[in-house]
This record gives structure tokens, C-alpha cells and sequence, in this order.
């Protein structure tokens, strides 16, 4: 169960409007890798969670932030749509040129679905959708998924933080870069951990590595004509799961016979002799 | 430019049909972590690198083979199918309940829509999309997603091994396993070597550190009421980026202010005293 | 069956083309609550609607109107889009900032794609998809739902009625606003008829209210910390189904266990002890 | 901010695992009327709320208290998940029919991406999406939508609870259901409020009365060839806005001139004469 | 403007219910390739032809018969649900295999979300869409889709025709399957007129002949290793538009430079030397 | 299984770069009928094809250049995108209105998603997804699918054409112009070789044209009142395939009973008498 305070975690206060950068803002909200989705896929992973104690603890501690991330983005926008040129005619973009500008580069369904707030989109208005979270009950997979989200998360955040220089929008984004910072420190320790509890190793997830072909389970196909793709350490000596060798295929050719489909069902009308 | 050799990379012929098995499969087609997943996000992400050499040739060799990933299932999924009973009316599903069974649990699709092959979706049926790809231009953000899309990946390969007994299914997916096994440890490595080549650090983006509000760059925040949260190594010690602490806030109290929207505009009509 | 004739239900003629307001009208064609929508919705409705006599004949009466207001957007947007500078290219953008500023906010897929007319998707490009519709087969249930998109709607084109001050697009509008009226209107009369005609009560379904567990029926939660959500009338005195008493909580604690997963099965690789 | 605890609003425990029924149940998850529809509308309509006070502060508790549903649900989907035969293989399905049924019924997502744990996606595994929410700022329309969410998902948990007879699944569903009738209570409720406070009227949005066509504006089109469209109170007499009169249009011609589309722009190929 | 009347085009009238049929006839109601699909394509084709006449009132005629398409459809799907065993519970599944597998194999949200009614979905579950039409102005490439559409039509339809023996069923199908014959070749037809009109030629646009790099209009690139891809009449001859010869290059070499991305923007952090 | 290299099949490098036009550039690459969806429609047709020889060597051929056409694209997208103003903020976009209506037209992702890169999205930012492909066995049906798709595909580049004067965008594009010919005129003659090899006929699938209601195989309905829909050759004569008359019903009344649904289950809440 769930409690809210009105408060934000951190203020979410530009110092004036600014219609073309609440689209943008947009992105980290609903985007692929915006709160939303660290939102959710924190909160899947915690109820998901086999094993009580720490790591569950911390997913939920986390999960529970990350609601707050996304109040203080729609805050945000919200307050940068202040004012916004929303009914702009025809006659007024003819007119000046800058407001024409700003009225083509806005999102137009914050204005005309949300009256001046943020939706649950991303930046070219595409609605966030739960495909874009995973919470596999393998905690080494999940927290992986999670390093990546918070790095793409602050990377975008690093590219929205030069498009604007309004210092309120600067100084959330400060908090943001940082928090991203944190998390994904957080996410990196807690797979050391994982695998220093002997939980799980470097590969995820820990099981099937006798069964598997392991003459395959080492080897970089050669198949682009690069010419340098065997000059790192992926392509000789161990591998970092400390239990195959890396080697190079310089030359490849297929293993398997030819890729034929079944003859057909008379029922189904495929074309046949 | 692309080249393809009507050979399989690998053997992939089911030693008897199993239309059941068939819709599973679909989810390392077109699933959000399946072949077509990782077929667009190296693509993607090989076109878009900005550095010739070891990493952008690597990227590519990888991407080239994915593509022969999505046709070794795609050519499995419509063997497993041959003789799938399509055609069953209501009189047999009536007369035979495994019959029924076999029926009610299969994609209808795969008949209807494709006539006994695979369809670009999920094993729901949602078809693949665009989104689940990334492709951003800093390495170690995408590697970090690369190494969460092999882990997931090998994660749902070996729930799927579990799921047939079929020996030539299986001979393929030991093949799959290792492949995955393989590139999870290649991109970990990738991602050692893009630190040891001082080209990026721990943490993506290598950029704003010094701008951000570094307080908040090592903290956990308490806002779940499990107790043991604060029991890793993410709770206190250096972070792994080496440039920060971690600590454990236990007492959390919001920084901000009122999360509050400004007045609207008039011309909007939102409810306003 | 249906049939049609090619004169409008009203005109839709702007005075002059006007390619921003081409993009925003979209939102009522393709949006989550534009004519699509509700031309769906009643026709499901109607086709589904267990009940032979008034309320099928009127939401059969309705839902036929409905096609046509999509075909008086589709026309008004095609017209808005005559001579619309599709064709502009870099160095004119360069040269006259006011056609760039046009080109910059039109829809470029209705250029692309549409060859200068409508497509089916909404003012950010989004298609109408078939989630947006709801035919649940209980009349009062879906008249709700009615209302909401009567409401949704009429609330859009007030905005978008004030984003244009052409004559004709206002003459269209004026026409779309007062149909919204009466639609908002004829579904707030239906669900009285329901009532009094003794099918439905205030609440939907009018089932289960002896077996869902009373004591909860009819409180509200305090769990955010806003100190007025006690003060309307949804705080105390009777419901208003007539069946139960309202009543604020003011503390509030969790009445259930606590969240757990079961064990794993092994076979799935959840990470546990 | 929120702040989270680990004990359930209500109690979630299946006396027994159905696998079946854990599919079914997404819907209340993942659908366009469940859980994580309300939780999200609302918590979006409190951010965009123009007006601080007991609306805002209501719509805050109650967001805050939808999470905890999903939470609920969650929580029940794994438990039900526990045991499912995720593993079986062909020949188990050949050999007993119960559990080829209960195979070909399961939602294969559950098992093989979320290990026996739940997706954010409806019973037919469609992701949930951020177009199933509304948050317009006008508080008249947003509560319209808030009743008719509460009532399909009234309806569909009513639904649901007769498809299962295991007491600790309708145990909850009792408590979900009674939380229904109460949230369509208030909003129906704060519907009235806001019409009693003078700041709504019946119709969404109280503007553009005088500028809308108002002939138009109490009139029902016969279109379908329905004889009973006129036989309800929406045919004759004062609207529910207190505002128009209802009458019912017999015989409807079109009003405006023909649907035509304008001359092409050569350069966009259009078929012309 | 529209009318409709509530009698069918054609008698959609099964001898018994049959749940797992109902499911699967939503491929023609709501697939990409069902009756939705065709009556929005024409319909937005129609509105937007830029042409009076005989084209326009054809593409028109046909529009409008398919709305009546959807309808027997959404008929029939109801029709056959009427008994489904939707409420049936674990213990009844237990206790017989052919339930269970009817209730497996149903569409679970025709229960749950329509009440026994179809949805505006696919055989999947996955929504209509409006991505799915087109409608570009160029009557050529258009009626060239409707062609497609029609064959990919009439060819599912052939399909579910033998995945059902019920004689009410199959003669609905019977009519569908004319229709479609009586519509593909209508469009093949009206491609034969646009070309005796002089309206179009063969390939679509009729436009920059003269402009495009004629060299390669009519080579086929030999770029997989199949043998016999140069022995059909599209390897040598002249090409169906006239205007060009056939040859096949069994020796290809790429063209173009080499694939590389520009220098990044520092403020992108792309990863760079 | 594929190979690589990383020259392009054609050279794609424009004058400069032009912002605006790298986002309508994306319709080519992730649009409904852009290079992605011949690519994935032709390796699933090849895949799923049912009958070794010319035909699925053709099919592997020219699905295996596709993917060169995603290349040539993406990189030309990265190209223009170079130097773009993603970081101009509020004040420059005051100061300067052509850089404002720049930055407003650009597509955002392109800057903050993938670092100045293309996206798999089209020019509205949706993205690419599954359901844009078909591969139903038919080859008939496929081939009249690929020529609808590389018609409009050509129709889509024929209008971008006249959106650049770049001179290197334009060397691209009449490639692909060129190979959008070559292709159409390749899938129609490969569509007459269908029928000359005695596989197909004109209409698809070849079944069941004794079964179907065979005196609705060849009308026409005038159900829309457009005058001249009788006057092209489809309303007389022979059909295409010859083995059915053309007739224009004038007058044209349902064949069916009532639309109706049965009587509701009493556990799904419909409301009835
Ligand atoms: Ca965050
Ligand atoms: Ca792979
Ligand atoms: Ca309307
Ligand atoms: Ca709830
Ligand atoms: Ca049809
Ligand atoms: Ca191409």
C-alpha cells in the first residue's frame, strides 16, 4: 500500500515558460527510458521478487522513488506550459515568425487533450506501454535491464540539460543527473553482490551452461568485413564469466542445411506444384 | 550491403511437429528481447556508431548474425507446425479433448494469417515493434542495454528448453544458449575494454559530473518500509563509478515544494475558482 | 446494411487553408475521443445491445451520425491542406522563416503519406486503435462511457475552436460543438430512463451488492496528505445509489498481509536462496 | 512524493492455484478499465488539477489508493501462478487432456518473461498503453470518465468473480468490488459538488453555449431505421442542462453541400484528370 | 452522410454457438487484413480522391457495402458465443477435458469486456489499427492495395471456412468469399480502366521517369544464393510498364561508399575518440 | 545466413544537412511502406515460401537487398542530421525565427534518443512494428501485396524527392526511385508468371469458387448515390479471371434477417428486460 505527500522531492520550478522544451520534457516521462518505465519496472520487479530480505527491500525503496521522479516531471511541464501560445490563429503566424515557430514545435495534445499538462506520451507523442518493462524473477537479468535504463536515462537527461539554460529547469535536472548517478552506481553494486552472495555469476541466468553447445559458447562470428572486430578482448582469452574461452572465426560458414519450410497443408492455399 | 546463403547458421529440424510449442517460440521472434530485437538494436546501433575501428566492426559482426538468428526460428516455427490440425471443427474439438487442447492453445494466426508459418510477433500474438530497440550513440549506454537483451534472452531460451523434449528442438537450443552465453560475456568484455581505452567510465554518460548535484549522487533513499535495504553494499562504502559514496538515508523527507500546476489558461476551460 | 450519400451533415468549407490547424483537427478524427471513436463505440454498442426497442434504435441512430461527422473532418482537413507548401525545401526554410515555422508544425504524413488529406491517427501522428472503444453489452456501464466522450469531446473542439478564427472552420465547429450538446445531453437522459425504467440503479452493474464485502462500499481513503479531501459531500450522508453511507477515513492502515511471491519453480531460474 | 509498505490494502491469497484464472486476471492488471487505468488517470488529473483544494486532495487519496490495487493483483498472479505447469512438454500433453487444456489456456508470457509473475498487459497480453488515460484539466469531464472507469471495471470484476469459486480469489474480489461502488459513488458524488459549487453545469464545458449552433443542440437525427428512437425522454422535453429542448428529427436530410476533396498539388501525384 | 437499416446484407446466422470459433473470426472483424480494414481504407479513399466521378462513386459504393461486412461479422461473433461456458470455474475444468479446452481456447475478453460480444480486435487480441489503410491520393498504387487487400481477404476467409462445418456459418462464408472474388476483381478492373483512361500506367507514380537512374529500373540484384532466381520472365524482356528491359545481375558489387555516420555533437555525448 | 559489408549498395551522402528533412526521411525507413516493411514482408515470404525454385530465389534475392535500402537510409539520416541545432535553447529560438521553426520541426528522438541518428520510427515518430507485413504462403496474394507496397513505397520517395533540392540527397533517391520500379514491375511480372505456370489465377486463392455463393461473385452494389459508379468496365462484361460477369446491382436491398444478439448470460451483466 501506498501514502503521498503533496511535496516534491525535489522543486520543479523553471524560472519561465517554455512550450518547444515541455515536448521535449515529454521524453522522460513517457519515453522508452523514461521515470515511467523505471516507475513500473521497479515495482513489477519488487512484487516479482522470490526472496525476501535486501534485494527486494531495495528494489521497493527504489520503485517508491521513482513514482515521485515522474510527479516532478509532470510538475514541470505543467508549469512550463504556463502561458503558452495555445490558441494561436492563423493570422498570428503570419504575423511573427517566432510565434509561428514555437506553435509548430509544441505538442499539440498538451494543449488540446490535457489543457496545458503533460500526457503519458513521449516526445513525438507516442503513448508509454508496459512492453517497454521487464521483471523476469532473475534478479542478475533484471538488475542488467536496470543499468541500462539508468544509463539511457541519464544520457538523455545530459542531452535535454544543453537544451535548455532556464535555471529552475537546470537545477531538477541537476537532481535527476544525480539521482541516475546513484542508481546506477546502485544497480552495478547490487550485481557484485549478487554474485559475492553466490546467487548468481557474470552471465545470466546461471543454469544450463552443460547443456548448452559450448564449442559455440566463446567464438565471435566473423560475418560483417570489418577488418578490426578481433582487435579487443572479447576476441582471445577467458571470458568474464570465468568459464569459456573468447576466440575469433575468422572464417565462417554456416552448420545447418538449408532453410526449407514443410509442405504445406491443402487447406491453407500456400502456392505448390 | 547484405549477402545470405540459403544454409542455416545452425540445424534447426524438430524431430515431430508441436503446434503448441510453435506459439511459444514466437517469443524469441518477436518478443521484446527476441532475434528481432537484437537484429535492429546492433544494426541500428553499428550504422549509428561514431568511431570506425574495433567496436563499430565488432557491432556489425554480431548484428549479421542475429538476422541468421531470426530465420533459424522462423524455419523451426514452421516445421513444428506441419500438420498442426487447423482445420479441427467444433464435431472434433467435441469428440477429442486433446485434440480441443491442442486447438484452444494454439496462435491462431500462424494459420490463418500466415498459412502454418511465423508470424513477427510475440508469443501473444503483439506484434514486434520499433521501440524496443535502442540505439543512442554512446556505446557503453547501449552495451549496458546489449548485455540486459542477451541476458533476457538467454534467460526465456532456457525456460523454453525446459518446455520441449523434442531432440532436434532442443539441439537447437543448446545452440541459442551458448550463442547468448557468448555474446553476454562479449559486450561485458566490450564494456571492460571501452573503460581500459579510457573512452568512457562506470557510469554513461562520461559527462556533467561536475554539474550535478553530487549530494544526491550516492544516496539511497528509505521510502519502503522493509528494514533491510540498507544491508548491501550499495548502503555505504565507494561507488563503483570511484567517484562517489554510497550512503543510506534512513529518515527521507521531501526537498521540494507543493507539487502544483499554474493557473490555466482561460481559453482551455479547466475547472478554476 | 448502411448507405450513404455524398452531401455533408453540414459544410466544412474553410475561407482558406491553414496547415497547422490540418495537423490539430486530426485529434478529432483519430483521437482517443474523436469521431472515430464514438462512431465505434455506438456501433458496437448497437450490435451488441441485449435488448431489442428504444435505447438499440438510438444508439443505432447515433452511431450512423457519427460516420459522418468523421467524413466532414476528413473533408475539412483536406481542404485545409490545399496548396500547403509540401514541397518546400531547405533553402526556402532558409529564406523565409514564416513558411518555415509552416512546414516545420504541419503533419508531414499527411503530405507523405496522405497526398494532402486526413490520415486515421491523431494530432501527434498516433493511429486510432480499436482500445479506445468500449461495447460492454451493460447499457449503463457504456452510456457512462457515452458521456465521458460526449464530454472529452466537446471539451477538445471548444479548444480547437479557439485556435482558428476562420469563418468556415468556425461555422463547422459551432455546428460539431452543439451536436456534442446534444449527444452530452441524450446520454445524461438515457441513464435517467434506465433508472426509471427500473433496469439499472446509479451503480454499475446492478449486481453483487449483497456479496462484495458493504464496509468498504462506501469510504474514502485518506492516504494523501491534502487536508481537504474530507470536505465534499462524497465525505459523509448517503450515496448517491441510495444503498450505502459515505464516510472519510482518516487514518488509515493496510488491512491485508504482506506482499510476497510464492517460491519459484526451478525451471523458471527466478534468482532465490 | 509517496511513501510505500509492504502489507497489502487487503489480503490477496488464492486458497489454491489456477492458472487459468491468473491469465483472466491481466485484465483487471493491464486492461483499458483496470487498475493501472485509474491509478494512472488519477494520479495525472491530481498533477494537472488548476484548482488546490478538496477536489485535488480527493483525487490524490484515491490515485494513491489505486496503486495498492495493482499491488493487490500483482501479488494474486503469482500466487495463482504457483505450480503451473509451465514445463510440460508434448508428451505430457498428449498423454492427459486437463493439463494440455490448462497449457493451451495459459498466458505464455507469464511463465516464459516473467517467470510465474505478472505483465503489465490485459488477458490478451496487449501492453497496457498511456492513451487509456484521461487528465483534461476540466474536472466535469475527467469525473465523467472517472465514473465510467469504475463502472466497466465494476463489471468486469463482477465478471470475474464468477469465474472462479476458490474463496480466497472472491475474498479480494469482494473488497474490489465494494472499492468500485464506492469510487463510482464519490464520482457521481463530486459530480454533483461541482455543479452545487457553481463552477460545472450538466455539459463539459460550460463555454460556447451562445456560440455553438443551438438548433442543433437538442436534436436527435433518425438515421437507422429503428421505429423506437423516439420513445425515450431524450426525444421531447428539457435536456438535462436545463438549458435546450429535445426533439426528435423524423425525417433528416444532410444540411451541407457535397464531400468533395480540393485539386490536387501536381507534385504529390494524386490521380487527376 | 450515412443511414443504416438494421437488416443484414446477408444472413449471419450459426446452427450452434461455438466459443473457439468466435475467437478466431475476429481475424476478419479486426485483423489487418479484416472488413474494418477495408471499409476505412475506401472510405478515406473515397473522401480523399481528388477526381468526380466514376472512380470516386465506385470507391464510395464499395465503402459503404463494407461497413455492412463488419456488421455480420460482429453479428455472427455474438451469435456464437450465446452459452459460452464463460464462468466456468477451476473445478469444472478439472473435472472435464473438452470444457477446459473450450474454455482455454477462448478469447477471454469477448467475456470479460463485451459481455459475450466481439471486440475490435484481431484473433490475437491485438486492437485495429488506423496504420493499417492507406489512402494516398494516387488511384493506381491505392486500388493496387485494395487488390491486396481483397486476395489476403478472401484468402483467410477460404481458411476459416474449413476450420468450421457449421452450415449457418459456412453460408455467411460462402457470401463472403463471392464478395471477395466479386471486389478483386472489380479493383483489377478499375486498374485496367485507369490505364485505358490514360490516367496511370503500370508502375505507380506515372511520374519521374526520366528523372529516377534508369540504369537500375530494371535489374535484379543476385545477392542470395538460390540458382534459379534469374529463370523467370522478371530476368530478361521487357517489363510489364513498357518502358524498360529486364536483365539479372549475377555479379553484384556495392555502389556506394562506404557506411559511416558523421563526426558526433559533443553535447550528445556519443562515445568518441 | 548473412553476410556484410559495410559498402552501400548506393551512395548516400547529401550537400549538407537539413534537419527538417531527416525526420520526413524516417517514412522510408520505419513508415508502413518504408524499406523496413519490404525487407521483413520479403525474408518472411522467402522463409514461409512452400515450394523451392525461381520463385523463393527471387523473393531471398530481393529481401536480401532490402535490408542494403535500411542502410543507405539510416546513414543518409545521420548524415543530415549533422550539426543539427539540438541544443538551442529558449533565447536563441527568440532571437532567431528560422532557427526556431528549425528546432520545431525536427523530430526530437532523432536528438535525444539516438544521439543525431535515425530512429525505427516514421516521420511522425511511430514506430515500426510487425503487423505492416504479410506472409500468408499464397504467393499470389503476397506478390499483389509487394506490388501495393513498392507502389506506394515509390509514390512516398517520389514526393520526398520534391521536398530536397540537396543534389546528393537526390542521387539517393533516384536510386531508389529506380529499384521501386524495377521492384513493381518485377512483382507483376512475376505475377503473370504465377498464372502462366498454372499455380494461380488472376483472383487469390484458387479454392473454393464452386463453393461460394457464386451469384454474388460478380456485382457491383450501388449503395452510395454517386450516378457514374456503373459506368467503368467493372459494371459489365467479363471479369479478370474470366470465369464470372460484371453486373451493377442499381437497386439494391439486404438479403438478411435483423441484427440482432441473443439473449444475454444472466452472469454477464447485460442489461436486458
Ligand atoms: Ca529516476
Ligand atoms: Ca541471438
Ligand atoms: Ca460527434
Ligand atoms: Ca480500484
Ligand atoms: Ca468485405
Ligand atoms: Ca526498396
Amino acid at each position: 500500500m501506498f501514502r503521498h505527500t503533496s511535496h516534491l522531492q525535489f522543486e520543479a520550478k523553471p524560472e519561465k515558460p517554455d512550450a518547444h522544451y515541455a515536448r521535449k520534457l515529454q521524453e522522460l516521462i513517457g519515453g522508452a527510458y523514461g521515470e515511467m518505465t523505471v516507475t513500473m519496472q521497479y515495482l513489477f520487479q519488487g512484487w516479482n521478487c522470490r526472496m525476501e530480505g535486501k534485494y527486494k527491500d531495495l528494489i521497493l525503496d527504489v520503485a517508491t522513488e521513482e513514482i515521485g521522479h515522474v510527479e516532478m516531471l509532470a510538475t514541470m511541464v505543467a508549469r512550463l506550459l504556463e502561458g503558452a501560445p495555445a490558441e494561436t490563429t492563423a493570422d498570428m503566424v503570419d504575423k511573427d515568425p517566432v510565434v509561428a515557430a514555437i506553435i509548430g514545435g509544441m505538442d499539440p495534445q498538451q494543449a488540446i487533450v490535457s489543457g496545458g499538462g503533460p500526457t503519458l506520451s513521449d516526445s513525438n507523442g507516442v503513448p508509454w506501454n508496459g512492453r517497454y518493462i521487464v521483471a523476469s524473477g532473475n534478479l542478475l537479468a533484471d538488475f542488467y535491464a536496470n543499468v541500462a535504463a539508468e544509463a539511457q536515462g541519464r544520457l538523455q537527461t545530459a542531452r535535454l540539460y544543453n537544451m535548455s539554460d532556464d535555471p529552475g529547469v537546470r537545477d531538477m535536472l541537476k537532481f535527476n543527473l544525480a539521482r541516475d548517478t546513484a542508481h546506477q552506481n546502485m544497480w552495478l553494486a547490487a550485481i557484485e553482490e549478487l554474485q559475492e552472495d553466490g546467487l548468481e555469476g557474470a552471465v545470466a541466468p546461471s543454469a544450463l551452461f552443460d547443456e548448452e553447445h559450448s564449442e559455440h559458447a566463446g567464438t565471435i562470428w566473423h560475418l560483417s568485413d570489418g577488418t578490426q572486430g578481433n582487435q579487443g578482448r572479447w576476441a582471445s582469452g577467458p571470458t568474464p564469466d570465468g568459464m569459456h574461452e573468447f576466440s575469433y572465426l575468422q572464417e565462417t560458414e554456416p552448420l545447418g542445411g538449408k532453410a526449407s519450410a514443410p509442405a504445406p497443408d491443402p487447406l491453407l492455399y500456400a502456392t505448390s506444384p
